[in-house]
């Protein structure tokens, strides 16, 4: 695996030529005590801890200047990344005299009304901006990083990429751990607690937070959506789902897996259920048809919703896919319809390179939730499969 | 235990009478995607994960209402702490309607210039709330929550500190761990590698960044500041120095400790050695003294920083101590020189119920950095020790 300084060194190059392309002369990213208030992009771009208040800038002309504390000064240097600037009364006078002589036209920084991974800026260190460049000829010359952030989280470098595919194949093989304990009978919080297990036995991290990964569904009693592994138990006649994901070497898996619990006699699934399956494959399909360079993502989401609708079945309350990375929702991007609380993120182009969730999922009445999730990468032409896609119901006998 | 929802409850409860004695009306955590940009109040406030944009609103009436998504609705009704109301397509509306109930003259927002823990609101949401409450009376109403934020986190409830004292307590049981181990010879990398072994069997997180958690600093070549263990090796004659904390229960502990490694013949420490761990400690207790309700954040530093410089020791570079808690730097009041760096946080006022680090150091040429740091919690009219102070430099024979 290369190295976290090496992935960080990759990004940046990225970063260049996003700022050269976009016609943006200055990226900044402000910081400060990043325990208690971190900005996404600093592990992206850095991945250091800076204690005190930290300017990590990277300049169209290929200029990487990072100007922190000087207790935080040796780790950004072990980054070998960026010429390193380290104070120790105030940030103030090295910032300006920096900024002064790239002379920018343009400064992006770290906020996005619409997209939480480039809004890693906090108010407070926007106004401690505003007071370090007023009366200058910088100070009305801030912009959102929105588009410059987008595109250099959703490009995923090969070594990126590899990250993810080894969480989702991890992912996998605790599906399979959960595939041979599973029996009728079995509480939702007893799998959790196998997987949770298993996590830890492996050491991963958990993709979002540990009370609801995995989330684990079992029957038509649950109600499908952020709730938590409970009580509810596995039955004969009746279906399991299970949204989980990992995460490992700092990059997430997002999949949703499903099991059937053959009734009496029974030899395959019954065919409502049996149907609702195969309507949320075609529906992902018709989705995944249509991903490639260039679509826009509520296109592809549109796809794969009249597919479902027209098979006879509900419109799904939730996007077709987000961005997957650093984090389980990475921003940028998303793969879902024009509703004001997805923002301009349906708006985006896909561009190769960038790794999505297809998901999509239907009750059916009386057996539970059938739910499914795969992690694919967009290539020049089409997609790859990060995941080993669930093209079969699972049979519990 | 109680449980987190307890927690929650407790200092809900303790923000109420906060915002009544500050006379500020109404207190609004406005949060988005909190896998990727998490404002520090929301864990202290409501302990959940909030997928879309959720406002947390606490009235100094007593009402506490939280609006979110309709996915992130269970977990937050879970809490039991809020009244619940979901949204599907937009916050504003419903946002609007309970601001224009509550009626309030005043609103604070987490942002802050000086306290990067009352500082969570990003700008982008920042942008979001001016362009909901535009043209409306409670435009101008907004004002920033530091004096909030710093009471609420920094009057510990009695639950509060008891995690930090279980944080604290397995601390010192992984050190009595390392004593075991030590023999000169060893690098800084085995003794970091033996901790991080023994946190991951404890099932316990890191007080700070992994790289430098701990921190392991053997004999006088090692720069001691944030650089990580390295190759350098325990030698006879030479110090070895630890700085390390936990997260136990998302509370944390962060403690120093110090060794000396005995040379041929040597039944004490050097006269060198001993003397500056005296006067490291009489520095120490000279803050602690002083260290009271009422007592101004400067003036404690300052009554250890004389004693260290008197007894002919250079003046350290940082402060005598920091706030403990859900972070390592829990923000709020520092005991620490009036230098700019630090901001407004030394002219903060200690009061009862908070938790400090009091942590000073200075190097011996020739043989290491010592380097002392205990947890203390202040009470009525003093502290009370939550490690075990190290009175006595520990030998290694």
């Amino acid at each position: 695996m290369a190295t976290t300084s090496t992935l960080v060194q990759q990004k940046l190059d990225q970063a260049v030529e996003i700022l050269r392309e976009q016609d943006v002369d200055l990226w900044l990213t402000y910081v400060r005590e990043t325990m208690l208030t971190k900005d996404p992009c600093l592990d992206l771009i850095a991945g250091v801890y800076s204690a005190w208040t930290g300017a990590f800038l990277v300049s169209a002309t290929g200029e990487r200047i990072a100007i922190v504390g000087r207790f935080d000064a040796p780790s950004v240097e072990g980054t070998g990344a960026f010429e390193v600037i380290g104070y120790d009364e105030s940030i103030r006078p090295a910032l300006e005299e920096v900024v002064t002589r790239l002379a920018p036209r343009s400064i992006a920084l770290n906020y996005s009304a619409s997209d939480s991974a480039a809004d890693g800026l906090t108010h407070g260190l926007w106004l401690d901006l505003q007071a370090t460049f007023e009366g200058t000829q910088f100070a009305d010359r801030f912009r959102s990083s929105e588009a410059i952030v987008g595109a250099l989280r959703g490009r995923k470098s090969p070594e990126e990429v590899a990250r993810i595919r080894a969480a989702a194949h991890e992912t996998e093989e605790i599906f399979d751990l959960v595939a041979r304990a599973l029996a009728p009978g079995l509480s939702e919080l007893e799998i959790a607690d196998l997987m949770h297990a298993e996590i830890a036995r492996r050491g991963l991290g958990y993709a979002w937070g540990r009370d609801h990964c995995p989330a684990v569904d079992a029957g038509p009693e649950k109600e499908v959506g952020h709730s938590p592994p409970g009580e509810l138990r596995t039955r004969r006649g009746e279906l399991l789902h299970v949204d989980f994901g990992v995460s490992r070497d700092d990059y997430c898996s997002d999949l949703q897996r499903m099991w059937y619990f053959v009734d009496e006699g029974e030899i395959a699934p019954p065919e409502d259920v049996q149907r609702a399956f195969d309507a949320v494959w075609a529906a992902m399909d018709a989705g995944v048809d249509v991903l490639r360079p260039g679509a826009t993502g509520w296109e592809v989401d549109s796809a794969a919703r009249a597919t479902l609708v027209e098979a006879g079945y509900p419109e799904p309350m939730h996007a077709l896919g987000h961005q997957l990375g650093r984090s389980a929702h990475d921003g940028g991007t998303t793969l879902g319809p024009r509703w004001g609380r997805y923002g301009a993120s349906p708006f985006g182009i896909v561009e190769e390179g960038n790794v999505f969730t297809v998901e999509y999922g239907t009750a059916v009445p009386g057996r539970g939730y059938i739910g499914l999730e795969e992690d694919v990468l967009v290539t020049a032409d089409g997609v790859e499969w990060l995941s080993t896609p669930q093209r079969e119901l699972w049979l519990v006998s």
